[in-house]
């Protein structure tokens, strides 16, 4: 047997899930967990902090529509986020971060008033030269590489030679560079790191991004006007994960941000979250369809798998197979009763949505949830794999609204 | 620096790449290698073995209707696949495999006459039962879950516990359900793995496997109209790796072919391949965007990354990241002049194609190719992520026809 994640706690207190009698296999986000998780942000951070959603974490159309209000800013990774974002929000709130830009895909972002996060000095001449030709006067942000990462996150985005950003020692040049061709300069976007449930890391590294910042700038000679100082505040998955201390963060950042190099005193900062938001707020569900047993192991065998929802199978850069949380729908208190293994309907070993895990007896038609699937999910899931249908998305509202 | 797999040889001799000038990101099948690699089959297999197309490997439509004329049947492992199977080719030829089979889906293979390799007892319950409320006998093969497993292969399928397929010891009891509840017995699928490249472990394997039939066979006390020996053979994808030897493997087929038990004198015997087949035909083509210098590291950041070929960037399902064969498109043969970086576009580390290889020089616009990419490209890539547009698919022909 091997253990499961933290169910989130919005759902551990239930007797069952509301949505079994759904059409499966779907995933339901409840908008009731992310507003509380927004609110929550607020709450703890600084009065003056901006929040932004990373929309790579879920672009379903409704859900974005539903957080737009909440946020103060949307951060998108391709033309095809941007023009999602574009659907709910003005361009000058929303920035676009991402390297190997090609030429359309700058040259829309210009044209819609989006802030590009600029990945390297070659990226920011085409956008100059892109500005120039369109006669508009492109939003300029830098992308810096920083030169330290965020210990304990799930994907390291600094301190070593990467793809994203700008080496710190190239970025004052760049800025001038910037400057000197007409762009409008936005500012500084520093992302050390993802998914990491060290708050003590997250508070260093927040302390060293807003140092960088303050460094760069008086090496530059020049304020920026907006410090996005990324994200990476993880959600529990896996068994022994505890959910990061969001108010310890809170705090500290304020404390950073009172004792600000002059430069920065007329700078706004924001944080972006995509997983934070929305991670917990979803569950994937999907039917059994078949139980049996082979070779004395227990086998589910449900009717969505790794097509819906890689990340729980492991199989999407992860190493050692964990499981998800996960429950029978309609049995969330019970004892359990057997040890089960539940794989998707793919014709292959890697479809495995939980290993060995210990849960009450689910039959054929019972519905099975796995947990802390709002992230990641639906688009980062390879849905045409063997030809079965893609899955269903529904966006509910727990409070009723 | 690290060794990338070998190039096929078709595409080894060449000096560039001739699909240079196409749009990017694609996917280029050159039909002329499928044709090659099934007439190689054709040649080294015993004459009466059918040679069966796994669409899994590529369900592109064209290359599909190209296909079909040349081989004996195809096995689809869905309702979505089994669609566009049945657009290119006869029900009768179809076999269709996989566990977790929704009633709708036994009940349009039931309909159309394809064959339905049961995974389970109570799958052969249902698919009766459906089969008697149509009016129409279904064809129902026995998919088994064998008590050894294909040594040195990709993805073991056989000999442990095991969503696939029905216990030996468990067969020939539903062999006598099957004819009692009216169903067509059509036979046995026996699968114990992929992606070997261990000829020796191939043919043990398939002598096994001509084995097990027989011992079921017995035990049922009927001949099974066909047995399906699956497939398994590797194609090369990495540094060291050598292709199987399928004239030894044809040559110890045959052998065992003719010491058949009485009781399979009558039966038809097929073997089921998909990455064999179409593997080595593909190319995946990416442009080069940005060339980054960071920490000393050269980037070329490309234009389509694991949103289309999750495979090649180590993320699915491999634990080890090694490298696909890679080539400037226009300097096959030229010297390595760098060690490079190879990544696509979405803004996480998990998007790397190739991890420091060493290549001739590629400035930005010039194009990159991955070779080995015609299995489990497209259809098997998260191709949402991130919002990048999905990737082109090209059918040619090499020799012009």
């Amino acid at each position: 047997m091997k253990a499961f994640g933290p169910i989130p706690p919005e759902f551990k207190e239930l007797r069952a899930l509301q949505w079994v009698s759904e059409a499966t296999p779907a995933y339901i986000y409840d908008f009731a967990i992310v507003s509380a998780r927004i609110a929550g942000l607020r709450a703890a951070m600084p009065k003056a902090l901006d929040i932004h959603y990373a929309i790579k974490a879920n672009p379903m159309p409704a859900l974005l529509a539903a957080i737009a209000p909440l946020v103060d800013g949307m951060d998108v990774a391709s033309a095809g986020e941007m023009t999602r974002a574009l659907g709910v929000m003005a361009g000058n709130r929303i920035s676009f971060a991402g390297p190997g830009k090609r030429d359309a895909e700058l040259e829309a972002a210009i044209r819609a008033g989006v802030t590009l996060n600029l990945e390297s000095i070659s990226e920011s001449q085409r956008a100059l030269a892109i500005g120039k030709a369109l006669g508009v006067r492109p939003r300029l942000a830098i992308r810096v590489n920083p030169d330290f990462e965020l210990r304990g996150s799930g994907m390291k985005m600094g301190g070593r030679a990467s793809p994203f950003g700008v080496e710190v020692e190239h970025v004052p040049e760049l800025v001038r560079g910037i400057v000197a061709g007409g762009g409008d300069w936005r500012g500084f976007h520093i992302f050390a790191g993802s998914q990491s449930l060290d708050t003590q890391a997250i508070i260093e590294t927040q302390a060293a991004t807003v140092a960088l910042a303050g460094r760069l700038a008086k090496l530059a000679k020049l304020a920026p006007p907006l410090v996005n100082l990324g994200g990476g505040f993880g959600i529990p998955y896996f068994a022994g994960d505890t959910p990061v201390d969001i108010v310890a963060i809170g705090t500290a950042l304020g404390k950073a941000l009172k004792k600000l190099p002059k430069i920065l005193s007329g700078t706004q900062f924001a944080i972006e979250l995509g997983r934070y938001i929305v991670g917990e707020a979803g569950v994937y569900l999907a039917r059994v369809i078949d139980r049996k047993i082979s070779s004395g192991e227990t086998f589910l065998i449900v009717d969505g798998g790794l097509n819906h929802h890689l990340a729980a199978t492991g199989n999407f850069g992860t190493v050692v197979k964990r499981n998800y949380p996960v429950a029978v729908t309609h049995r969330m208190q019970d004892v359990a009763e057997e040890t089960v293994t539940i794989v998707g309907p793919l014709c292959t070993p890697l479809d495995r949505l939980a290993d060995r895990v210990a849960l009450p007896r689910a039959e054929m038609g019972d519905v099975i949830a796995i947990f802390a699937s709002g992230a990641y999910g639906a688009s980062a899931s390879p849905s045409a794999f063997l030809g079965h249908a893609p899955v269903r998305e529904l966006l509910v509202d727990s409070r009723g609204h």
